[in-house]
């Protein structure tokens, strides 16, 4: 067969349509299929029998499979598939679509669709997927034959690799899927990221100067190895090193170079914004406000600071440092790295927001992955973690809570190897809940840390911001999570997960011991 | 005050948007919000205190709250309001908004939005609200002002009351709701049905004669009265009522007009409508299959039949049932009323289907609201129960899997002093399983009944209904929910509510006399 024939199609009558895209998505390297299948999509599932290779994960609510999705590209680099019932299977995804949209990642989404004879009909189930999937994809098709899927699964995969990363929508109807025909489509050319912009390098250079300048980091640009080099560049120019307040991945722990993050209360960010009249942006956004709040400025940068782009997230980040670097003359500074000894120390007593801290800083294993969804609890964690040993940080960058043990789970399936930690508030936990399940089913190596502050704290204390003064008690009641209490231990033990209670430090020292060491689903419900 | 002043807006300057909207919402007779607010409905939120009259419910995740206006919308006959915190809040409860537009239900979404001055920011959690709204809306807008918003809100609720029901959604942007200047709005008027097709009068009345003639109902028209008129029709002419698979709302038991249903299996369906060559729709439509399947018709009626649609969903259905009385000289037959004596005995021993159908016929309370979501489980359910007390029934009329609890809540809210039930299997209620804890919050007197079949039992029948053979165990495993198994008992408890697990017919029969008996929320698993 010559390169040409190879590149190609190849069709094959013995083949439907369902099998041809099962093989397409795994010769292109989507090997994980994250799944709430309905009737629809009944032949994609019998195809999972006859293609072996993709490891199918069964989530009870398809957020938790949408979720893990946007996980996985974060630790894999590479796209998993979803597989999504109709138009209200992927409308129960769509937030976690949203935030992964947010984060840059890439996610091939496989939504079953009627027959093209039974749309007209407007059956039960009939809806606008087109419609519901447009607000959160970069690329929605509908293929229309067997003949055709497996080329539009081949550009679906393509599309989700565009740098950082894109959400492609494939809408599958069972008919394009049962139909005999099926032609199998070879990989495709990897997308790769757009140059960055090298009139702006210059000015980047000069504008890096001393510790009223800022290089602001998205991105790829927290790579291990990027770090390194921003390290370089801040050394030699003076200048601090910052990344947003969310990042779809960071690499932290001692002996890297550490990067804080802008703080996420409006006041304290624009304080910490403040002293920066010269800024560079590499795979970053100048820092706004996550909202409005009346009478406070949205745009966080100070008023006349000088924001140099040099690259966004989609451009060659590791080309773009390297070329700042060399302008900067950094090449051979040596970059400040985290020294071990900034470990915290071992905290006893009741738990409070510093020594949780210093008690997770002081749990996180060696190249542990580390989910953080816990909104206000956490807000300390990333100073006083900063020289636990080597490990990565993920934060949700979409805002819509219930991101964290989804997005655990599909880190765990990409890192078989590695410990996963996912800390999480438990109003934003119980969002997507249901992920528990599929960690138990798959015996994936997550530690949950729930942090049981019974409220929605953030909301709390947005009250004031946004200035609503002295709420009354129907307000502060819809903020409130303890009537009834939430049990956490019963919850996750009715989904087949150990857990366990802990309402001071040494138990909650010794909790995260043991399920760290266990190499199952595992938690821990922290009474705040 | 003149009339006429009294029906415009009333412009009060000390009242913010949000308060005016409160009180615009109050002033047209919507009085429950379901929700889970956010930073941008902090003000909405705040209004709750100083506007008094709104029952507001918190929900810990919008698919509760969507599926409880559904629910009650369909007990109370007007619309409560959600309030969802921007577009992946609208998202996470978009498929039971697409199940209460099927249903046509009624409902009047208030979404927040960034401050108009942020979208453009596009912040972590903006998104395209209006484009998410769309595919699940007949009615969406964005108030730009807090002087528009009263009367944006007046017109939202006037087209949710649209009959049957429709979904209005109101995009709120935050400084519509901080910014002083907010007009109330009087009630509007409220819609009034669409008038029957007189002209199809006399061949419908016609069509009427002996067992090969069908009136099919629907809507409106399974209401007590409306049934009534129904059985004195078909007493007259020999025709057979059926209703469709799902009903919105059907009034059933003992001395009332006992309406089958159109069978959900594609090959039962087919034969049960086979002897009908002339059907006659009033608040239904022809039936069609829930699927296409390859090689069997997506029309359920047999080919050649004559269909006379003499009222759709949205007609007076009491005046199109009342003048085909007339037509076809019923008015003084007596209808056909179900007897007492048609309850089932009593079972013991083992559960199984035909047991489990028995004992819920003989435990439904007088006056109860059964909430329907147990998809293979309760196909038997409709005859056996036809015999028990007066009660209502609610099935899913969009397919999407998840709405049973949050219906059930709705229901209960609407109608405090009825028991409900809500039936579901253990699939369907894992999706929208939060609905527990708003249970227990408000102390509704539900009791859910959880068929526990640990696995999506539908999908096993749909795999050779789409012509898969001999499916392989990764197949079957997408399909089980056995790995691990689901604990409801602990699940229940850890959100507030009493639970037990029966696992034989006398357990079975306690529990639901002792659920039914209390006054707060109660689950039931029953393991099949």
């Amino acid at each position: 067969m010559s390169d040409d024939q190879k590149n190609s199609t190849q069709n094959n009558a013995a083949l439907n349509g369902a099998e041809s895209l099962v093989q397409t998505l795994l010769n292109n390297g989507v090997e994980v299929c994250f799944t709430n299948p309905g009737t629809s999509e009944m032949h994609f599932v019998a195809a999972l029998d006859h293609i072996p290779g993709m490891r199918s994960v069964l989530a009870l609510q398809e957020g938790v499979a949408t979720g893990a999705a946007d996980g996985y590209y974060r630790m894999a680099g590479k796209p998993a598939s979803t597989l999504l019932h109709l138009g209200p299977g992927l409308a129960n995804g769509l937030s976690n679509l949203h935030n992964a949209k947010k984060a840059g990642s890439g996610v091939v989404n496989i939504i079953g669709e009627h027959a093209s004879t039974h749309i007209e009909l407007d059956a039960p189930l009939t809806s606008d997927i087109n419609g519901i999937a447009q607000p959160v994809s970069h690329w929605v098709r509908t293929s229309p034959l067997a003949q055709t899927v497996g080329k539009d699964a081949a550009e679906a995969v393509q599309a989700a690799m565009i740098p950082p990363g894109q959400i492609a929508s494939l809408i599958l109807p069972s008919d394009t899927a049962w139909n005999a025909g099926g032609a199998v489509q070879d990989a495709l050319e990897t997308p790769k990221p757009t140059a960055f912009d090298e009139s702006a390098l210059e000015q980047a250079a000069k504008a890096l100067d001393g510790p009223e300048s800022l290089l602001l980091l998205g991105g790829a640009a927290l790579s291990e190895s990027n770090l390194e080099v921003a390290g370089r560049i801040a050394a030699e120019t003076g200048c601090k090193l910052l990344s947003e307040w969310a990042n779809a991945r960071m690499e932290r722990g001692a002996g890297r170079v550490a990067v804080g993050r802008v703080p996420y209360p409006i006041d304290i960010a624009l304080e910490a914004l403040k002293p920066y009249k010269r800024i560079v942006l590499v795979g970053a956004r100048a820092p706004i406000g996550f909202f409005a709040y009346p009478g406070k400025p949205a745009v966080l940068t100070r008023e006349g600071a000088d924001i140099v782009t040099l690259a966004d997230a989609g451009a060659d980040l590791t080309a773009a440092l390297s070329a700042l670097c060399h302008a900067t003359g950094a090449e051979q500074t040596p970059p400040a790295h985290v020294a071990k000894a900034a470990l915290p120390e071992r905290p006893t007593g009741p738990i409070n927001l510093d020594s949780l801290a210093a008690l997770i800083a002081r749990a996180i294993p060696d190249n542990a992955i580390i989910v953080d969804e816990s909104v206000t609890t956490g807000r300390a964690f990333s100073p006083v973690t900063k020289g636990a040993p080597k490990h990565t940080w993920l934060n949700n960058c979409g805002g819509s809570i219930g991101y964290g043990m989804p997005v655990a789970i599909g880190a765990a399936i990409a890192c078989p190897d590695r410990k996963v930690m996912a800390l999480t508030g438990d109003g934003s936990a119980m969002y997507t809940v249901q992920a528990l399940w599929t960690m138990a089913r798959e015996n994936l190596d997550i530690t949950v840390l729930i942090f049981a502050n019974q409220s929605y704290q953030i909301l709390r204390g947005e009250l004031t911001n946004v200035g609503v003064q002295n709420p009354g008690p129907r307000a502060i009641d819809m903020l409130s999570l303890d009537r009834p209490t939430l049990d956490w231990v019963h919850m996750a033990r009715s989904m087949g997960v150990e857990a366990s209670r802990v309402t001071d430090c040494t138990q909650l020292e010794n909790a995260m011991a043991d399920g760290l060491e266990s190499n199952g689903p595992n938690l821990i419900e922290v009474m705040l």
